[in-house]
């Protein structure tokens, strides 16, 4: 079994949709960020880092795994799935992983946080954060324009990775405008029943995106 | 032989430190950053995405690897170096290189855009991201304080990705003040006669710090 500790938050989802991908059995531990529920030490002891998702794999001595991206190979490995075992191959995927973990992830988060939530507006933060998410959105076009997925012709975690961040798009004031390839890969992925599921766990919260906003305001300036 | 295309950054002295390290063979290809080297045709064949580092392994059909952690796991894999074999040691090693590329490298990336080279002083910007950077040193702190290094007991390419930012703290502002496990490891680690060599490959050039800085202002810019 596996005990995951998440949010509905775009790395978050990448685990709830890996799990329903891979067909494993999980349970869901929800942690409500806006009341600091990762900065308490139960949850600590599972990420010194204090940030969601985290999962304690129980049919392997209770193994603790944070960070999403580690998360997805321990998982991948663990399954044999989504993650080929010719070594270029799977090297590739791994490349495209760290893209979204070093790339696509922070700068997108940063976008949302100075677009949406940030207490001061400020114009060139927002631009700065925009324009690096588009230019990189521009890069997986060009990729997809000769492959099916990111790394290749097969799906996998790379893909899994990535798709819950560039998938609100909007949200972060991001356009894809002009992006033929990238957007096919947003709507093909959409359609798959796991990431269907994956995005709505836990299930998103009752509030409006403005509540919601105000809410992850007040956390930024805590 | 390893064809090295890399330039005088923390995420390209990864990769000469790794490369030190594991005693490979290798030629280095400084790219001219302020020129966009990396822009150009010939460089996006090997990294779509247009940034150092990046490998072409002559040895195994001319791969190429892009994205430093992907370089890093590639090396360590190649060489059967500085990553565990028994899978719950790898994983740690891998959730802390994770911890690196998804935040030390991204926040203090980000610290060092806005205290240093951003043609606007945005005193939230700077603030933001040196308070995230002392965080993740804090972070590091804990767990160095019961493990020599920061994946366990040996030094493995989660040091290797870590340490090029962390070690250049002044230079994003954030202090390591009552932070003693944290420095003993950078100051620890600055010994290892590979870390000395690695970065300074490529030589740095002749430019002072603020020449520098006004440089990669006119880049940040551009």
């Amino acid at each position: 079994m596996i005990e995951l500790y998440t949010a509905a938050t775009p790395n978050g989802h990448k685990i709830s949709i890996a799990l329903e991908e891979m067909e494993l059995e999980y349970r869901v531990h929800a942690l409500d960020l806006m009341a600091n529920d990762q900065k308490q030490p139960a949850f600590l002891a599972i990420n010194p880092n204090g940030r969601i998702p985290a999962i304690i794999d129980t049919d392997n001595d209770n193994f603790t795994v944070f960070e999403s991206g580690a998360i997805l190979l321990y998982l991948a490995e663990k399954t044999s799935e989504f993650l080929p075992l010719e070594p270029k191959k799977r090297s590739r995927v791994i490349q495209w992983l760290m893209f979204q973990m070093g790339g696509v992830g922070p700068m997108m988060g940063q976008a949302n946080v100075f677009y949406r939530y940030f207490p001061e507006k400020i114009p060139a933060a927002i631009e700065r954060y925009q324009h690096e998410g588009r230019r990189l959105f521009e890069v997986m076009d060009t990729q997809l324009a000769h492959s099916a997925y990111l790394a290749g012709d097969e799906y996998t975690i790379a893909d899994i990775a990535t798709w819950p961040w560039v998938r609100i798009y909007e949200w972060s004031g991001i356009d894809i405008e002009g992006l033929p390839h990238l957007q096919r890969w947003i709507n093909e992925i959409a359609e798959r029943p796991a990431c269907k599921k994956g995005i709505l766990i836990p299930p998103p919260s009752d509030l409006s995106d403005g509540e919601k906003a105000e809410e992850i305001r007040k956390m930024v300036t805590r």
